[in-house]
């Protein structure tokens, strides 16, 4: 019976309690409370991590307003007392077809950083996708993960020995999945970020990976921890591959047999090109609006791309989810699941492993109702008829 | 004529007069002002459970702007002395297309709860549509509303002897309509009203025709008001039925004679399925946003409802009606009638019996002679002609 | 040469020479200031008056949205040295297609009232359109008037003896054509009018050409100085005529041969009908969306006039009109002038004569450098070539 | 490799280390922060002159909105490890399709005015676009440009002994283009401008090369020094042309060999007439929303002039722009190079030269990686492909 005893759902009779048991430190659930309030615990350099978008923030409007303008039409008497939230994703039997979107310098969020995070997907089973800029080491994540799905988000280096690497470490600890991103190869124009912060270099975190790096502190005369000017230097020539085609796609195929996902697909034709490079699937997004300012919104770039695939490869939507509303309407517009970004960070923000927790159970519960009152009982029913023409 | 001495618009003249006489204490009519009174008198819990809608609130806003976006083309020099507002629906001879939307736990609104809203629509002739949420028994309330005329909402019970001793009751207690809601056999994700409140019961409101109801009682091995615990356990279980479908329409239809109206309607496919299952009229309805956030507009919804049923039963339609222009649009879209939700609640907080007396009145005033504005001496001869194409 | 000769955008040159002297009193320029300005000097019952707009000002933004959604293409390197506004309507040589629009109660909003606004507008040879509701009678606005063009709005009554008075009177007084007014034998509901206010009437004002009237004197036993309770209520039955209809046209023909103008047309077949009843010109208005909340923009439904009349009489436009490229809109959608409403009103209330003739030499300042800087040399050039399709 | 050697995106680098050297006197990045810094600074008659635009602002709103319609799809794994974004136009090959837009009086808006910006554009190879109304002299501004590329603006005077002295001025000067506008031979009526400051010549800016030309002086009987009064008679008379029409394009075509480029086109047919009259370039523009308020926005004109003149004379695009991305959704909709406006004045009000050098550089690092970052190496292959359809 979903009225109190769904899986998710059953989050909301805990929050019940909380609030008639008074607990002034609960965090809120509506998603415009929970980010002002995460806007006020953030330093100002956060803030510009986390709220930093490219040029004037059309894009990362754009990503809202493309979800408000889809209309669902429910069902309903439909027997809905069971609901199926659960996807095979690449393999991965994921609880829900939902997963953490890759995000750097997590430790200027919260001192827990990638690691709070990753263990509260871990303990709802939602896999975790460890950024390359991350604030801890794939190691850290994966141990922190422990049991949990894992997959790893690449910012291909500039250097073959470095890529070796990195490949072979994320296959030790576990990754089931490399998800290469082509649309930051250099960061977009972000006013914000450059008025408030500078990037994450600036604030010395996201190369922890590089620092660990066997390849790359070979590549030095004298150890990162005594030369940083030295390591610094390499970090910012290595990080990052600007003259990146398709054709290097073979290399990283070549080293490794875990799935490739290409994240940052916006055109039909790219999205065809990464299925015939082989890539197992696709993630559309424009980066949360942090690249490209007045790029198409994600979602309304979602239906070409699911056309243009055709089935061959999943799908997955990044950028704007914020509701169970949202994952239906990615869902029904052909999405296999979609990536949360910033809102676990708002989580993070406010009370690391648990707040991300919160979030993800907020979302699981309100994605369960939401399917429940749409008259649809698993994900997999999920298609264009739920939607207002 | 309509000037001085039309039946509803005359309120207007008493309105005047009130101003004339300084009268300070005068419930506001501009119907934003009427919300922010309402507003500013609520208690938290009282807020979330009048203001509260799922999610961001989208469906609510979707509401109000679909009847912002239908214009009128009103006509003129025609005879509209004489303005007839009254409509039949369901064998009721209706004083106008209106009836109050069932909307349980006022108690919470006005300490006269349920009691004054009956009063109030009784003496104007209005049905009320009694909530099986409300805080009043059924039989309290149709002793309020006295010989005005009573529809009954009825969330299906999980147990058939409640449902048939609800059944009963009901028709004893002279309800004329039975009016299933289809589209809250659980509660939407409401974040207003996780943060502030908690649902009904944990108010303690709701439950009242439950904890009064004989076959309830029965299943109890002590009475609620020893032990409440039991009560509120098994209330838990027994107060809906999401594996509710169809099928199970045939057994309500055995049960009673009375008509069955279909609330919760937002497909055209679920309206010819309704009619099919032998509903005597169908609601178009999200349940005024707070279910489904994303759900289409019902304004939007209407249409394609009204074709699909063509004209076999009476559709109503529910869902950000706030003035006598959004009743004029509904009607020329085909709805029978409109059911009016949260403005009644506002005039209930601020003035009990009266202030709901005063909404409705200003509700009829302001239809009266915006139809006649319109150039339509009647209802009946409302159609889309009169809409901007 | 426009640049600094134009007949009314020299008027600029004098606002110039008022900032460079340092006029701390002079009136703003801007639409929006100056309406700001007003509102700030208008008592409640005044702001009521003129603010006031049927529900929830759905109409009055209609009206607005509707200009603003019209887009000109300008032309340039023609010959626009000379630019001639003057146009003839109604066999009235107008120094510019503009009139003033007939608004009660004046008094309200300036101790001068309307002969204030007829002053100002007789001095520049615009036509001043009296209201029947005036806070003057028809001789006294006259009288303000001098030889300046002048038209008598006309709200029926409901007794032929005072229409016929009515009529006599306004011919012997000079008025050169009868606008009767079809869209307000009843005021609209309007809330904010209500809350604060009540309507003319309860102000004690808008009655003076019945309480001058001798039809009307003559149907009391004792004049209304004498007996006010009486005089009222005989008023209060008088003044409209809801049950008015095409048919009864030809009785006020018959009474006059002044042109007649029907005023609130917004329908096409409406259009249709007053042309065949013998209209000379009908004007396209929703009465400042101070009627039916929720009617058609003016503007968007001016064009199925024009066509429906199809050039047989002019079609004027009323509401919303604010500035220059307005009426350069309106013409080009095929208006043969506009008639100007609030915005004078925001005039009189700063500074009454002075005032209004601020605010029409603004607009026509106005209008005169868009038509130039449109590369339109005479208004009888305007139509849909200037429009962006 | 654009991550960090870009020619232009490297400034980028140098804002990091100064917001890491904690240098609070740093310029904003962000536009809308830059604009209120500078709103913050301007005088009232500076803003005026800054910021005042026609009527209500429409045009200039409609400006921006045509951009934010527009929406780019980006492609990705293309090499664009060097951006180029040189375009030869008229002869000139521009560093970056970008020129400063003609704006007068910038001795209002700075101490250092024109000169400023001369020298700021120069030094990165940015032709600058002197007005006719500058506060200083073609002379002076070319001294200031040095070795820059340098356009001239006219605005043709009533008097061709004037109009045969600029062109020679400006031909000596070393100006290698003169840009006619032709939607600016009045002031369009500005609310703004009127309330706060009245236009330029009112402060006394803005007619320096006529109070410096020969021919000017030739016409006055004593030195304008002497007779301010009889100067500035003669100034108001001859600063502009209404009656100027295409034939006279041809007096000008013979004055001077320098290429004629005709700005303010908004209509099809006045672009092809202006090409039939010899013009070597176009420039469609509004005049930034300062002359016919209600005019079509110029990206939104863009389009269909491109089509128009059929690729035989360049179209530039003037109005709106505001960042990297603006200038791309220009080039792809046919603009050969996009004028920027106001928010140069901005960084001039802010800190002169280099508030100027700041924006540009702002402007063209974002440019650079805007491109990078949808996959185009040179604005050459820009083209309808990058839009959403």
């Amino acid at each position: 019976v979903v009225e109190t005893t769904g899986e998710y759902s059953a989050y909301r009779e805990r929050l019940y309690e909380h609030r008639r048991a008074g607990d002034a430190e609960a965090l809120p659930v509506d998603p415009a409370e929970l980010e002002r309030a995460a806007a006020a615990v953030l330093s100002d350099v956060a803030s510009a991590h986390v709220f930093g978008g490219a040029g004037g923030g059309e894009t990362i409007r754009a990503n809202r307003e493309a979800f408000q303008r889809v209309r669902l039409v429910p069902r309903f008497l439909r027997d809905v007392s069971a609901i199926r939230l659960g996807r095979r994703v690449l393999g991965d039997e994921l609880p829900a077809p939902l997963l953490l979107a890759p995000i750097g310098g997590q430790a200027l969020v919260h001192a827990d950083g990638e690691r709070a995070s990753a263990r509260a997907a871990a303990a709802l089973g939602i896999p975790v996708i460890a950024s390359t800029r991350s604030s801890a080491t794939p190691e850290q994540i994966a141990e922190a993960a422990g049991a949990g799905p894992r997959w790893f988000q690449l910012y291909w280096p500039a250097d073959d020995g470095i890529l070796a690497s990195f490949v072979g470490r994320v296959e030790r600890a576990g990754y089931s999945a490399i998800v290469l991103t082509v649309d930051c190869f250099t960061q977009g124009w972000r006013p914000l970020e450059i008025d408030l912060a500078g990037p994450l270099e600036v604030q010395g975190v996201g190369s922890e990976i590089f620092l660990s790096d066997p390849a790359f502190r070979s590549m030095l005369a004298r150890p990162p921890e005594e030369d940083r000017e030295a390591a610094g230097q390499l970090y910012r020539r290595a990080r990052s591959h600007p003259a990146l085609s398709w054709d290097d796609l073979g290399r990283l195929r070549e080293l490794s047999s875990l799935p490739l996902v290409v994240k940052g697909i916006l055109h039909p034709d790219d999205a065809r090109e990464a299925v015939a490079r082989g890539a197992a699937a696709v993630v559309c997004s424009n980066h949360g609006g942090r690249q490209v300012d007045g790029a198409i919104a994600s979602l309304e770039a979602l239906p070409a791309i699911v056309d243009a695939v055709g089935g061959s490869v999943p799908v997955l939507l990044d950028g704007g989810v914020r509701s169970g509303s949202d994952v239906v309407k990615a869902l029904a517009l052909g999405a296999a699941a979609v990536l949360l970004g910033r809102p676990f960070l708002y989580g993070l923000a406010l009370a690391g492993e648990e707040g991300v927790d919160h979030v993800l159970r907020c979302l699981l519960g309100d994605l369960e109702l939401t399917l429940a009152l749409c008259g649809i009982a698993s994900v997999a029913e999920l298609d264009g008829r739920i939607l207002s023409p």
